[in-house]
């Protein structure tokens, strides 16, 4: 039994007892999300791991991150450190983009290294399989693309990006309104260009129920891609943009139905004052399934610094409700991300996540703060390593710290003292 | 005539039409702006520079960074090489804060080196000459600290943050009700011990009008200092927090009313769901005075990556009306920033601002998205060199850019066949 039909049936499963203890909330809770769909627990029912996470509806926002072989990249050994070092700098998950040499043993090697929650996009093997088999991405058949799902949901993926919110209604939408980055989507690029050459219908949404049976049958959460996700701050909120969220809120309705564990993919390129109403939108049309997103990035202007933007972005997306964040490292925009842009990807959106955590007056990270912050005061060298969460900078900065004590602790010193400490 | 005045009666200042310039906004909006304080011009009468800018209601949001020697780290060239690193990176303004080695010194050198606004805290120089020549703070007096103002202000300096906000109605508020970390404000500390051990009121709130004649004679721009801003999370908004921003809000009124140019200074560490709420209240209390805020640090627990947490802050804060914001540097909660630091610190603040500007609408800043958003679409480098606004990472990493463009250009060119573009 999939963990959907358990909670519809009153049933709590193992996953859900391990999400309530981690979350400090009554299973009860996570069993309703559940059956609502306001949360998913990402887990194969093929693959055991170690790391269960919930994401959505009352609980702590989660942080994903990216690596992947390329074709002209094809460094297994690399992505498999990425993994490690993304694991250790504390991602609730991780997805697997690769594009190019062995695919199918990449997918393997991190379905074998890693503790977390894993995805992987399908439609990238499908095309790039294509392309290697037929000599281009026009030859791909509809049974390419949901064998190739079937393949990767056999394997063990434990939710997939599948662009199925994209058809011609939308595509029409798009060469009408005109947009400043068109479609910036990699899995939406090579669907667009299929179906516009073949004129045919997109198979992920004239074949959904195909997709919602494989899905279901390996517990897979699906991951409904932002096929048309702006690529400038100026896209944001158009009406391809919306007429695709319409599309997703009416494909998650489906899911729902037939027991399918769903999320949202959301962008992308978001100014600040588009944040609140793209994830309201979202929430409303999309009958408040966790939201995914990718970003937001909150400026287009700071190549080499997309940590920074994400961040930013994705904090205030959390405020209003977002509930999973993908990473950006530094490297997005200008090429693949190097084993230190992964990390650094990683604690940028960890920190994100902690702000949102904090409004979300999430108790255990409330107490952590309060911990920090008495240890700050009382000159508790231990307590800020304990609470801090990333200690390696402060551990290597306590010699200059205890070099610079004098003028600023005379001053504390004599206001201290007349003071009730806490 | 100083620029309020001037205002006041009607007339441009050659200051005004720059910042009108600057800003691609009408004259005489910036001349109502400065008239009502809602927008201030930091240019001490008697110091020429080359970049002016102003500050407030209409304008991109500003950031100021910090440095100075400390008693332990009398490096003069040192600071100096992080003024001109902190200019070339962005900042509008920044902040003196030496408290040792040769003060004097110091400033001068600053102000002979800066093009840009410069600002001090008068009561580090006055109390540590205290210690130095008294024997302690708390022999400071009354006629010290505004001799120490009024020598900064002939020296030349901009702007300063003066803790006059603070008065025994507010210590023993904040000795009532108890707090995480009770005064972190350095000012603060300084004036509270001062008050409680002397049992005399504050200086700078009891001789109000001293201070505003200083002000008034050299047009140095009165930043109101968070004396005790909070330096916790779970401090924000707190009863002596709002109470210190009505007694700023009675003194705005009486600079106004004087003819002195005042901005508020904020926190500190605020969260996330605080934000709005906080910058509301400044501005209904503090008469729509611009607010120049440091940070925010939306989370206390990430030491070492603190110009992260101020940088989201800091954009959600600029979203709801904060005017200029603080740079925070990584080294925050650490240690004095290095050089590397205070570029990150300013790099960090300023894709923050950008994000601000954008949500704003600025005109120009609306339009380098566009640009460089084009120039992604059309793989155009020079294009996105000449619209990013930090372009060093994109161009050192523009070969692998090149070497990694084979299948998804296959997919874009696909897609992008169907598309007008733009």
């Amino acid at each position: 039994m999939n963990q959907m039909d358990a909670a519809r049936s009153g049933k709590y499963t193992e996953e859900m007892e391990i999400v309530a203890k981690s979350e400090n909330v009554d299973i009860e809770f996570i069993r309703e999300g559940v059956a609502k769909g306001t949360i998913v627990i990402p887990k194969n029912k093929l693959r055991d791991r170690a790391n269960i996470c919930g994401i959505g509806k009352g609980l702590d926002i989660k942080v994903n991150a990216l690596f992947g072989t390329s074709s002209d990249r094809e460094q297994m050994p690399m992505e498999a450190r990425k993994l490690k070092i993304a694991e250790e700098a504390g991602c609730h998950s991780f997805m697997d983009l690769s594009t190019g040499g062995d695919i199918d043993g990449m997918r393997k090697q991190s379905l074998s290294l890693a503790t977390v929650a894993m995805g992987g996009v399908p439609i990238y093997q499908a095309g790039v399989e294509a392309i290697e088999k037929k000599g281009n991405l026009i030859a791909m058949t509809s049974d390419d693309i949901f064998e190739t799902i079937e393949k990767q949901a056999a394997d063990g993926l434990d939710f997939m990006a599948i662009h199925c919110a994209l058809n011609f209604d939308i595509i029409h939408t798009l060469q009408r309104t005109g947009r400043v980055t068109d479609v910036v989507s990699r899995g939406g690029s090579f669907l667009t260009g299929w179906m516009l050459q073949n004129e045919k219908e997109n198979p992920l949404y004239a074949e959904f129920d195909r997709l919602l049976k494989i899905m279901k049958a390996y517990d897979v959460v699906l991951s409904i891609g932002d096929a048309i996700r702006p690529g400038a701050t100026a896209d944001s909120l158009d009406e391809a943009q919306i007429k695709g969220l319409m599309v997703a809120g009416e494909l998650t309705k489906r899911a729902l139905e037939q027991g399918v564990q769903v999320m949202i993919e959301g962008p992308g390129h978001v100014p600040l004052n588009h944040i609140r109403n793209t994830i309201e939108l979202q929430k409303k049309l999309c009958h408040n399934v966790p939201y995914y997103i990718l970003g937001f990035l909150a400026t287009d202007i700071a190549p080499g610094y997309d940590n920074i933007t994400g961040a930013i972005g994705g904090a205030y997306a959390g405020l209003y409700g977002a509930d999973f964040l993908c990473y950006l490292t530094p490297a997005e925009h200008l090429g693949l991300p190097n084993e230190e842009d992964v990390r650094t990807g990683v604690i940028s959106t960890r920190i994100a996540a902690e702000a949102v955590n904090i409004a979300r007056k999430r108790e255990h990270v409330l107490k952590r703060q309060f911990n920090i912050s008495r240890a700050r005061v009382e000159n508790d060298v231990q307590g800020q390593i304990d609470n801090a969460v990333y200690p390696d900078k402060y551990k290597n900065s306590l010699e200059n710290i205890n070099q610079q004590s004098d003028i600023q602790d005379e001053a504390m010193q004599v206001a201290a003292k007349y003071f009730m400490i806490g």
